[in-house]
């Protein structure tokens, strides 16, 4: 054991006390991912192509490596790695964060943020982005605690913001 | 010759009589690429590894399918594509859009744009999106006139922003 995995255990040993230890999912796992996912586009509003063809998508797609799952009781996290353009890493991106609403305020969420930092890390990405609402209170609350800035070149600088459209 | 192509012809040939027809750039033009992107950095105080780094890492993700470059007179517009987690289609991320300051106001952004979510149409994405700053003014308006938008859930829902942090 290493003195990192040393240092880390008595907060590992908290989280599994307290019902909430994150891990990476596997081959298993896509049902309970589309699930997830097909409820928290439902709780917002948002189109959903429902748990069975999700379940479909999240299989092909971790098979190809396109997508990192990290799971928590009630809670996930998907993040999407690319080459840099800039550096010799990898970008990471946390395209979905999300804790059922019965379990919001216990934690699940800064823990799958930590492990979801952790695996970026552990794969050799530089930098980690991400789009959320101003509106998401929580959320945005979260990622400025862990260092998260919605500014470019630093906290004074002008805010960054994300766009879309269909093509 | 197809109806849309003929449709499509005085626009291009406007295009090219300006000077600022877009192409899909190939293997021979990683070295300009590479000067455009250390320009861009360097005109906005940001770290640059050097347009020889810069060329030999464009032409490893080129090689690999990782990024797609529009080149243009004194610009380009840099894409990236991943398969989409919530459809059948891909995902398109405009990653980099730049024109050098002397060619600026001439429509070559906007020729750019244009092109990039043409080039996105052809390879079957279903929606784009982008990153960019409050004070990039001219950008903004571009990408607004196109039909971007930093709401979420249409032009009256909460803004979205763009978070980045080192891992």
């Amino acid at each position: 054991m290493s003195a990192a995995e040393r240092a880390s255990l008595p907060a590992r040993s908290a989280a599994r006390r307290m019902g909430y230890e994150v891990r990476v999912a596997d081959a298993t796992d896509a049902e309970r991912i589309a699930q997830l996912l097909h409820d928290f586009n439902t709780e917002y509003g948002d189109p959903t192509p429902g748990p069975e063809k999700l379940a479909e998508r999240v299989r092909e797609l971790s098979a190809a490596g396109e997508i990192t799952v990290l799971l928590a009781a009630g809670g996930l996290a998907v993040l999407r790695f690319r080459p840099s353009l800039w550096k010799e890493a990898l970008d990471a991106y946390l395209e979905e964060l999300y804790v059922v609403p019965g379990r919001r305020g216990q934690g699940i969420g800064r823990a799958l943020m930590n492990r979801a930092i952790e695996v970026a890390r552990e794969r050799g990405a530089g930098d980690m982005h991400l789009g959320t609402s101003e509106d998401d209170v929580a959320a945005r609350k979260l990622y400025e605690s862990l260092g998260f800035d919605n500014h470019e070149q630093g906290p004074d600088g002008p805010v960054m913001y994300f766009y879309e459209r269909e093509v």
